[in-house]
């Protein structure tokens, strides 16, 4: 990854911000900017040099995975070693001010930094600059992400082969969490849902101890690999589906399906929000749909945009956004159906594209 | 878990901090609290009475689970929503505190809650009251953790049929994430650490793509079991062992026992950190433990009291924490070993004991 790039491209974004410096300590932007996948580390930007701050656990890696930054080895929390080297390149100097990240850093954790300071180095909430870097991946992002899809979708063909009558939730996310595994997944990029029954009413049914009967069976799954995450839902039916679970699934499938037609580069992500809920309120499901249409995948699971009624962001070339549809019927049942889409130049790209036709086991 | 008693409890205290609420939203205190399982919720506890926030994906699980507070299922922010009731219930009333989790909240999310409050109410950062409570466990705790720690301690079994000279790092990872799953865990309570070799003397070494060879091989590994977490590490030696390993490891081991024979009421978190690092004080290797001897252990796989150097927590009965010493030399190898231990009324209960002689494999 062009870790390079990214440091200078942000460097030029803090001097527009009139910022004397931003203090990044978000572990995905780290990795984004310049390569540290640990959990512990703070980074600053200044115009001049970029310097990453960690401790001595972390000191091997830093100096493996660190190319573009100084790295300073401390025996404090990064974020208060940071300060103090602030602190000591600003003796004598005119007042500064120093951004933020305002979505990450905590209250306390922003006091902490501020009495590290002398008084005439300020602290303020900076814009998401690196969240709003991070929402167009390059050619090399997507690729990880591609490969990372692919890991993922692999990961239903074993749900299927485990999928039974008398089997628990849980026992089917074991066969798939060894799957990612074993193609060398770093992760699952979320708790594994697999719920069945009444339970598919469940938007959040993370795989549990009970046991598969008759009815829908919603799995919502994905992998981390190389950093970068996958997200899919695909729902089957558990013995005779009545026509009306037909129906039901046709009908969330075509919200899925009218979503990813909208999406393009220049089109609002409410836009694609509301071609989904059209189709459910042409149907009076419209109220059943209880969450957005999707969001941003990348370095972390949720990230901008989120693609939900009354959002602005317009889609580039480069974005990568999940479209899951989902409607739920509580105590009956819920179906989910979601892809994940790559904006290209010209429209779209269903990354992974698989069959999404009514599945019955 | 008798969340009622946590509720009142926590109650009083708001009550003798002179504050007129306490609002909590991060996810391990509102489970404690409350029971809520899922991600996003607020819960406001009042001297009166205890409102749970969430929105529409959670009201069936919300309903399911919350016991001893009221549900509010707003279209808001669970924040935002539990800032608009305390506005609705606080109208031409006098000037108000509301405490806020100053280590969770973020400084973005402070803004929007006091945007979303009128004036004469305003907010503090209070002190990590439901942290506090939560350190010591009570007997239906220490129980869940004890089966947690029961049950990640089987995947060291599954490790040893596992590791051999030329598998990956992951796979042994997979194998021991597989019975997990297969044993009822929630999830692994943190990315398994297999590090082998050099990759040993990372402290952090996450399991990598990296071929098992000669050398030592550090597992550090835990499972969420019904939402208590565990965490253990063995470090074994593949391939012919030099006396040097030997001794080095036997070092570390004393460490570890040393640590822990300290562990019991009355004692100070600090004296048991100074109790490790004595021992490798006497073999030249204290500066080579480069972290702190443990945690606690509870909800979250890291929680109060630190187990470090210059810490003053005084242990009491019901506290569970980790007693992990490791020593690392950079290009060459580490090794750690970790138990979970129960502060008692007499003394500790180290749980699910078992060996820690050299395995050689």
């Amino acid at each position: 990854m062009n870790h390079q790039a990214r440091l200078q491209s942000l460097q030029q974004t803090v001097e527009s911000k009139k910022l004397d410096g931003l203090l990044i300590s978000h572990p995905p932007n780290l990795r984004y900017l310049c390569g540290f996948t640990g959990s512990t580390g703070a980074l600053l930007v200044n115009s001049g040099e970029s310097v990453f701050f960690t401790d001595g656990r972390y000191t091997e890696q830093a100096n493996a995975e660190v190319r573009d930054a100084k790295i300073a080895i401390g025996r404090k929390a990064p974020l208060t070693a940071a300060a103090e080297w602030v602190e000591r390149r600003g003796r004598g100097k005119r007042s500064r001010v120093i951004g933020v990240e305002g979505e990450y850093l905590t209250v306390a954790a922003r006091h902490r930094l501020a009495d590290a300071l002398p008084k005439h180095i300020r602290l303020r909430e900076a814009p998401p600059l690196v969240e709003q870097a991070r929402m167009v991946k390059d050619a090399e992002e997507v690729e990880a992400i591609r490969a990372a899809v692919a890991a993922g979708a692999r990961l239903f063909d074993r749900a299927l082969e485990v999928i039974r009558p008398g089997v628990r939730e849980i026992e089917v996310a074991a066969e798939m969490e060894y799957a990612a595994r074993r193609a060398g997944a770093d992760a699952m990029s979320f708790e594994t849902i697999i719920a069945s029954g009444a339970r598919s009413a469940l938007p959040h049914g993370r795989a549990s101890e009970a046991v598969i009967g008759s009815g829908f069976v919603v799995c919502d799954f994905g992998v981390i690999l190389h950093g970068y995450c996958s997200d899919r839902t695909r729902t089957v039916y558990v013995g005779s589906a009545p026509g009306e679970a037909r129906q039901f699934y046709a009908t969330v499938l075509a919200a899925q399906e009218a979503a990813l037609a909208e999406v393009g580069p220049g089109v609002s992500v409410g836009r694609v929000d509301r071609a989904a809920r059209k189709v459910l309120q042409g149907k009076g499901l419209a109220k059943h749909f209880t969450h957005s249409t999707g969001h941003g995948v990348g370095l972390e699971i949720h990230e901008a945009p989120r693609v939900a009624k009354g959002q602005q962001e317009v889609l580039r070339p480069g974005m990568v956004i999940t479209i899951e549809p989902g409607v739920y019927l509580p105590g009956k049942w819920g179906v989910r159906i979601e892809d994940m889409v790559a904006v290209t130049e010209r429209g779209c790209e269903v990354l992974n594209s698989t069959h999404k036709e009514f599945i019955v086991i």
